[in-house]
């Protein structure tokens, strides 16, 4: 099952905050709704955040009352706006509605309801496309995880984080259908413990074999020889290949370089933000003061604390010793091998749009 | 008040398990009942574990049905197994109780009852040597505090570490005395939350200007110029000046030298064992799954996720600039400095002795 989906006239998704505990399919039939699915984190993760607010995009046309091109147009904007303020950091948000208003423009369709359709059908072809991008990313990520290795992960990038498969928890699948018997150590990632709650989860249902740490546990397991690599997603790559991704990363880079493991960021290639020169650019989000004091219904600290609790960080690019994407492997200098991953991804969907083009117009 | 005292017979503490919600005085009257209190950890904080043990012998000393000296040595002997066995990190368990039996043997008094009262003694003076000393680190670790800095905290460290003041927060409270106005980035140290739970709730009440961190946001901090100086205890020092302290220390030191940031453990010279040459002998206590997986009621990850969860971590000497103690601030080499803070101490605890006795003497 995918993690975003559209089914009904409505966007429906896996509901990521009640897990383990419950599974829950939320449905949403207007845009403010969508939005606040994206800023509330039923859904999370930076591709699933994509799939979703494309179809908060097909959502607008559908609910707009418009008649005419320039009115859904106008609409299909607005919409733009309210869901890319949702959340700031990931890329893929904006990317996802850029692409879909975009189709939108540049589509002549005199009747508005086939411009509809026709942002539907873009919309799922940016899911499809995410989920075979990502099994692209498990194959070439799984070149560079030895036999038996001891992965450590942080946060959460499979299914959950993404239409299907995942990103870095992508490569550990292609590890793990292809028969490397690896063990991956899970980082609960505090605050919202999307480690212990999502990634574990996976990774049991999958069988693939894997130890709950705090993050703290972390830093021990690498100093003691414990961690053959170190694979994690993200949420935007600035042109010089500083990442930004879930808070706790650029600790886990910087004492993963300490110890002579490799790092490597696994992202689809939409990820990559070619706009921004470098991560001082990414802007980092601060969410509210509950997640670090309440777990569930419990508090865990003072009355009025308190907090600072940025959601992100930044790992400059000199920790990472390669970014792996849906092109391949990307190694330093990265402003030259991050440029060609994207200008040969986007040959890739040109290509492919012009195929599926041919194959409308010989079926015709 | 102070975290563990001895009233009506009874060695009495701060149940920490139920700060900050709930403040109860745990009382026990049995050796078992101290043991259990160090292994579940009502007590924490190597000092105040070393202050509990204390107690924990004279109490033993008192609930002996011995009526001669050589059974009361025996008792003690049995005791003193019981509790260095609660747990195995923090090196001031088996010092204070050592300490304790040390005394005892050496000690002539024909009559049990006078060696009870010795033993009490004992256990009080070592308790008051306590707070004493954490008053003198403090001032000493004042000095390399920089006015209006912004110090990182891990763990707790503070008056319910150790009998009252604290160590590294024994810093923070002379400099806050002083008049230093310092801000304290609170690592909330998962998994047991000893920072949201204890060290927020500390500082609070003193009312030092502090924030509560996800430990994952210390990195983005320390990369981000938002540090001057990251302060920890320890729970046992090497002698070459390894050092083992709460789980999460050494990602917290790593990053720290990576960003050219101070790091200094403070710790009274009780902490450091001088029979150990490294880190590497250290031994690191691993305790229950549940510590991860439950926070207060609630569940965190799925039902039966393996769990790794190591209580400590070990920080090779290369990464500490320094180790406050009572004597004065060690620098490396520290083979040499901390082997003089220790002869130090014990010169000065001799000299202490000495004095106490000729005003007995002088008053008798």
């Amino acid at each position: 099952m995918r993690t975003v989906f559209w089914e009904d006239r409505k966007v429906k998704m896996i509901d990521q905050r009640l897990l383990p505990g419950e599974f829950v399919i939320a449905e949403f039939d207007t845009v403010e709704g969508v939005a606040a699915s994206i800023r509330e984190m039923y859904v999370r993760g930076a591709p699933a955040i994509g799939a979703a607010a494309a179809y908060g995009m097909a959502l607008a046309a559908y609910r707009s009352p418009a008649t005419d091109r320039d009115s859904l147009l106008a609409d299909l904007r607005r919409t733009k706006a309210t869901l890319d303020a949702a959340r700031p950091t990931a890329v893929n948000l904006a990317w996802a509605t850029n692409r879909l208003l975009t189709l939108a423009e540049r589509t002549i369709l005199p009747n508005v309801d086939d411009l509809r359709s026709a942002l539907l059908t873009e919309a799922d072809a940016l899911a499809d496309e995410d989920v075979e991008i990502n099994r692209r990313m498990g194959y070439h990520g799984a070149e560079i995880v030895p036999e038996g290795a001891n992965i450590l992960h942080h946060c959460n990038t499979g299914s959950l984080a993404t239409v299907d498969f995942g990103t870095a928890l992508g490569v550990v699948y292609a590890c793990h259908e292809q028969g490397n018997p690896i063990h991956v150590w899970v980082d609960e990632t505090r605050p919202r413990l999307q480690g212990a709650r999502l990634t574990a989860w996976e990774l049991m249902r999958a069988e693939v074999p894997m130890h709950l740490i705090a993050d703290n546990a972390a830093g021990h397991l690498m100093r003691t020889g414990q961690v053959d690599v170190v694979l994690f997603g993200a949420d935007r790559v600035a042109a010089n290949g500083d990442v930004a991704n879930k808070i706790g990363t650029y600790k886990v880079s910087v004492v993963a370089r300490e110890n002579g493991i490799p790092v490597y960021a696994v992202v689809p290639t939409s990820t990559i933000d070619l706009s921004l020169p470098s991560g001082d650019d990414i802007p980092i989000e601060e969410r509210g003061p509950e997640e670090v004091t309440y777990i569930g219904e419990s508090t865990v600290a003072p009355a009025n604390v308190p907090v600072y609790n940025p959601a992100f960080d930044v790992t400059p690019h000199r920790y990472l010793t390669g970014i792996i994407t849906e092109e391949g492997i990307c190694y330093p200098p990265f402003p030259v091998s991050l440029r060609r991953a994207k200008q040969a991804a986007e040959a890739r969907i040109l290509a492919q749009r012009a195929e599926r083009g041919k194959n409308r117009r010989a079926a015709s």
